[in-house]
């Protein structure tokens, strides 16, 4: 599924030197992931991946949604923020991005400030891959409807294709 | 959800006259369709649409899934066949369309020929529109694992994107 990002660690590269060997679509998604000025993440996401060692990248500020405060492993790491409030979590992070995109990392936090009214872009990456029943992309949306805008067509290499979508206000 | 394959619907065009006005990635989409040599759909496709008056187009064989018989005004259209055995229906059709593709028409009975390993290709219209909780666009596979080769990404230019798979054996 995660092939794409992290070519060659089937291979015994570590994430970093794959990262190295990224060329073409894949590049220019990692750069731009890379070049965002926050990044907003569930407890889920940042706390398994022991917090990106307090740095996702370039030292942007980091906000973490948990009802929880963060652990002690990670409660004197300046550029991490743990908070329960989304809509807050996500204005901070704008601010702090500037004219930069804020990155909104994993599928929860996504679906959640979709609901929220305060996601403006989503990114869609369509590995070509089913796996048994799957897992819901679009959850916790009630019954509305929302409309969005496809900015973006990006067919890889790899036959993932990456989707960019501009939600409708 | 379906007004880019019946453009002009909501101005009040009805349905042929809707198809009169497709135009590029749209028209090679339908225009696909109808060069079909046999169709598979399931009772919960056909029955609704009156059977498409016993003639999806150009009179080429009809298979539909049905555990019951046909229905009194079905029952004597010479191209309509009723079963309830998916994989003799999609062997039947095969052969009916010869060097043709078969259609098989509603995600039900694609799910199914997926799963009983029948199907060869799959077209996904994706439209930008999120409805509530949705729908699962891939059901009834249990625990097993599909992969697919993308063969063409179509970009409609009303913002439907069109992806066309090869399921992979």
């Amino acid at each position: 599924m995660h092939a794409w990002v992290f070519p060659g660690v089937e291979d015994g590269l570590d994430h970093e030197q794959a990262m190295e060997q990224l060329r073409g679509v894949n590049r220019l998604l990692v750069d731009e992931v890379m070049s965002t000025g926050a990044v907003v993440a569930g407890r889920g996401t940042f706390e398994p991946a022991n917090g990106w060692g307090g740095d996702h990248h370039d030292g942007v500020p980091i906000y973490i949604l948990s009802r929880h405060a963060a652990p002690s492993w990670a409660a004197d790491w300046p550029a991490v923020h743990y908070t329960s409030d989304l809509e807050g979590a996500m204005r901070a992070a704008k601010v702090a991005a500037g004219d930069r995109n804020v990155l909104v990392h994993g599928a929860g936090t996504a679906q959640r400030a979709l609901a929220a009214g305060v996601l403006d872009e989503l990114e869609l990456h369509l590995v070509p891959v089913l796996l048994g029943e799957g897992r819901r992309l679009f959850e916790h949306l009630g019954l509305e409807q929302r409309e969005l805008d496809r900015i973006r067509v990006l067919e890889g290499e790899d036959g993932v294709t990456h989707l960019h979508y501009r939600v409708r206000r």
